[in-house]
């Protein structure tokens, strides 16, 4: 049966990878998908102001409830933007089998 | 012109990509890009039950009209998800020059 | 806060990858995720018609406010399509601090 979720795909220099997957762990995302890459963008940081990321990174993608979906990308915002070159954005994803899914 | 039809991403276990890409061909789909990758999953394997997938994997997506989305996924859910590690969803994609798309 | 914006995604033949950024670059487009993959899709190249391009792609995302996306979609309409295997699409994307985003 088709159910509609939350995809959430979050693009992180890739230094910070393992420890962002145990804090999605922590939140209850059950399982993702990671692909190494190469980024630009320009972050804000908390410390430095705005700096230009260019680097390796990891495009971790993950399909989670909604109310999973709201935890993640809040947590994102108060401790990951501020200190990490990490962006995120969240969109509809239907898929078959729900149940399989955080 | 542009017009919405339907993306389909398939994040499977490696080993069963060659087989899976041929599948789809068969399934009227003519065209994908596929990414490597590394997955964390639970599974519900027909055979074993639950159990937990870790390993290399591939991304495979594609733009297809919604009447190829839908048996790729009845596809998947008859016939793979049962037997590999292999998830999937389908979201909207607005494209320019839908003839380029089965 | 949350905003709706632009997710674009781009395949393209890898050899056009840095001159594909440089014109995305030109027209707004702040930042970017580039992916190594693999391809194979029917183009309809304007001095050779319908070829099939199978080979070596990159994966280029990049999230953009409703009036680079059409901008870009535009571009890639009247200069790449024609002449190189590039595709691409757009979908909804809901971010967080969308001041980040071109």
């Amino acid at each position: 049966m088709a159910r509609t979720l939350r995809l959430i795909t979050i693009i992180a220099e890739a230094d910070v990878a393992d420890h962002l997957l145990r804090d999605l762990a922590a939140l209850g995302v059950r399982g993702w998908n990671v692909v190494p890459g190469e980024g630009v963008w320009r972050r804000a940081l908390e410390a430095e102001g705005p700096t230009d990321f260019d680097g390796p990174t990891v495009r971790i993608e993950t399909v989670a409830r909604a109310e999973t979906a709201e935890a993640v990308m809040a947590r994102l915002a108060a401790h990951w933007f501020p200190r990490y070159a990490v962006f995120a954005w969240v969109s509809d994803a239907t898929v078959l089998r729900p149940g399989k899914y955080a």
